[in-house]
């Protein structure tokens, strides 16, 4: 059967060192949706007056975080562990990257979980070894130095994806204007040009004309833009003849 | 035959506040393979000695930095320019995500910008309607807070999903002009209106200015038809000047 709409991954953070990271994850899992916080034996006991600053406002996700002393407990509820780590580890199990694992998510039934290590040394084997899957951010092989929000923005960013509020403001474009619009800023051009003696040699008039046409089909002009180019050229002619009258 | 693989796309830092965030920008680029910055008039200078420590290592992006007074200078050299932004603006353009901006930039020939505004206030107006496309993260409607070095990030990450697959455009068009042959007809024709007194009354001009701006960014002419369109307003300005003297 279908599942239900699947839920939020939960994001762990394992041994956790600073408070301030703390906040700036969970500022990264809030712009992308996320609210679930979990903590496994953060270093300096929770709750950190670092961290609250750090969030920069994302403090329901500090408020709700819980604490648990293993990583077991802290995924004792989820059927998906994922380990998060950038390095290659000695364990034989599916690596993924955060596109691979949102899609994973999304289609599970049940709880997804996350583990993201302290911020020195990552996750221990021992984490690792509880998780089914290693997910991994492919990073500049020369250059791999994700923070942990960084880490934690990318694989928030990445679930957000499928959801609901994954979707840019739409703004409605203007249509091209109708033809006759078109045709009427075009002849008021070309009239210009003609005084101007633009078409020179004569031969080659038939040319740029379809040249000049070809370029000023090109943008797709609304009907607004249209008016704004026919003031544009009737205040050059404007100009013109009144300097010369 | 196939194009040759695109460049990375440049990372323009607009009025950038904290050399601390310029760091982190700095880090969060070479993570993901880029390593051109430029800097629009840094608040506080440039060299910033804040900025070095918040690298993480990534000092080689900092010591190749460049520096610019202007926008327009900064992309001088690019034909496809996007700003990035969260909120929405009243300047109508295409919006796209990072994902999308990043097959753009794959698939486009000629260098892509990206501009990125500063910490507190982000892109001004002005900024925006320089570019051709708007880059938007889509983001939790309730909470919408990313910092520099996170949509940074976003952007990179993007772009270097791809870098391996990039495929070459199906039909060769001729690429956008870079942006400084678009500022020179832009001036071009604004002086012309200014002789004609098009800018009435005066305090409308910026926001004329604008528009006209954005309805002349929008075509993406090629550098062979904006020398054509500047041969006509030259034209216009000729007889103009024949006739009046």
């Amino acid at each position: 059967m279908t599942a239900e709409a699947s839920l939020p991954p939960v994001i762990v953070l394992v041994r956790p060192q600073l408070g301030e990271n703390i906040g700036k994850a969970a500022r990264a899992m809030l712009n992308f949706g996320l609210t679930e916080m979990r903590l496994v034996a953060p270093r300096d006991g929770w709750p950190n007056p670092a961290a609250g600053p750090a969030a920069s406002g994302a403090d329901v996700v500090l408020a709700d975080a819980r604490v648990f002393d293993t990583v077991a407990e802290a995924v004792a509820d989820c059927p998906h562990v994922y380990a998060t780590t950038v390095r290659k580890r000695g364990v034989t199990k599916p690596v993924v990257t955060p596109e691979q694992a949102a899609g994973q998510m999304r289609s599970a039934s049940g709880r997804s979980a996350i583990l993201f290590g302290p911020e020195r040394s990552g996750l221990e084997t021992d984490d690792v070894a509880l998780a089914r899957e290693i997910l991994t951010v492919p990073i500049n092989p020369e250059f791999g130095s994700l923070n942990l929000a960084q880490a934690v923005i990318l694989v928030a960013y990445e679930w957000s994806k499928g959801e609901a509020l994954a979707s840019p403001p739409e703004v409605v474009l203007d249509p091209p204007a109708p033809q006759e619009e078109l045709e009427g800023m075009i002849a008021q051009l070309d009239h210009m040009l003609v005084q101007a003696n633009f078409f020179f040699p004569p031969d080659r008039k038939p040319t740029t004309q379809r040249t000049l046409r070809t370029l000023l089909t090109k943008p797709g002009w609304s009907s607004q833009e249209v008016r704004t180019m026919r003031g544009v050229l009737s205040a050059l002619a404007g100009a013109k003849a009144k300097r010369s009258g």
